[in-house]
């Protein structure tokens, strides 16, 4: 385990440094017909973090969201999200990621959030306490007392949950009226936050596999829980809903308000 | 004038200080009856840029959104907003930001929005560059040409708009429809990320005057331009709807998507 994060690190490093280049360089002018700021970091970074990948644990599988999939009948395969927030990159926003998540089986057990320009990063997974490192403050560890109606929501956006069609939009209307207060926006950073103890619940949906498959090992690894909105593990072939919560009790709480 | 930057700076400076210490310090108990992180940083920020501002400035008045006003009929009125972004700060996330504007008889001439994690601080002035300072990136200048087709939209959330009632929403929808695409989040941030050439278009509403002072010299330093939603300058008594736009082509057609 510990060669694989020092794998996974060594390959972030350098995705990072593929990234940085293109962020904050401006929106461009608005007839360019070129590959975007934001397209090129994306392919770049995956590209990097593919070859990295590859030439480390060459029996793995790999699973990303720009290139074809790779040997994904492996045991184990990488699955990798170069730019997660693509709305929040091309804006200049710090909430963008770099997601790379480890499956075993089709079950994550290793998770990375990586954000190359502040220079945080968070590491999970199975049986690991969460590694958290970088300059703008924070401890790893989620909040483990707090009631449904006391709780700090967080999801990307009203339109992606409308993406999901009118009955998620339901569900999530009904665990957002029995929260204390939402907070648009965020994308996976949110996640990094929960695990932070600074956002009590995350939902979302129409995830794919390289969104949610860093995720769970970071949540779990700070003490909190991840499913899907019907409490079922996430898996591949997953209904690519999302629930993170800050712990167990709150969490069924939280899926019982997703279930009404 | 630069007196008065410097000044701004100095007071900055010291607000940041007071804040630090209580950013990602965690969401604390359910059940606390304390004052919260957020409230403590908030009310001791404000204290400290009244304290330095009067110091430096006796003859001028002070608006601040936790303490009485003061001296409100002077010539030069100092405006502050201790920590624009509430929601952000609690949650952990670098959008949040420290807030000073400088009215003359009633108007806008000095702004500074200032993130003090990540020490970015924009400060604009009338017939001032913009000046910018920070380690993420990012170069000060409006995006001059862009079709409200292609323009980047962004406002802090789909329940500040609501709040400013049916008839504000409609409007805002009309504008949301014909940009490009909308990033909900951000608070002032945005108008910062807006002289900075990454978004095109922020459109709020129920802004109070320690929310829009600083803003409208920080865009128009940068090439921008920043009324209410009618196309009316900002001023002491105004109507709380803002709107920022990358250049003033751009700006003529969101005021007419707004009102129609």
């Amino acid at each position: 385990m510990q060669d694989l994060i020092a794998i996974a690190d060594a390959a972030l490093n350098a995705s990072g440094a593929a990234i940085r280049p293109y962020f904050r360089v401006g929106l461009g002018a608005d007839d360019k017909s070129d590959e975007s700021p934001v397209t090129a970091a994306d392919r770049k970074a995956e590209e990097v973090l593919r070859a990295a990948l590859a030439k480390a644990t060459p029996a793995f599988g790999i699973i990303g969201e720009e290139f074809p999939s790779h040997n994904t009948g492996a045991k184990y395969v990488w699955v990798i999200d170069p730019i997660d927030g693509t709305r929040a990159f091309i804006t200049g926003r710090t909430s963008f990621t770099t997601l790379l998540g480890l499956l075993e089986d089709g079950v994550p057990v290793l998770g990375f959030i990586d954000q190359p320009v502040t220079r945080e990063r968070w590491a999970g997974g199975r049986g690991q306490a969460l590694r958290f490192t970088g300059g703008l403050g924070g401890t790893p560890g989620t909040r483990q007392s707090v009631a449904l109606a006391a709780a700090e929501l967080a999801a990307t956006s009203p339109e992606m949950i409308a993406g999901a069609g009118p009955e998620a939009v339901r569900r999530f209307n009904q665990l957002k009226h029995a929260a204390k207060r939402i907070y648009w926006g965020g994308d996976a950073y949110s996640y990094g936050l929960l695990a932070l103890g600074q956002i009590d619940l995350v939902a979302e949906h129409d995830l794919k596999p390289w969104d949610w498959a860093a995720l769970a090992p970071v949540v779990e690894s700070a003490g909190g829980v991840v499913t899907d909105w019907s409490g079922e593990p996430l898996k591949l072939g997953c209904d690519g809903s999302v629930l993170a919560s800050a712990n167990r009790a709150l969490h069924d709480a939280a899926l019982a308000a997703l279930q009404r």
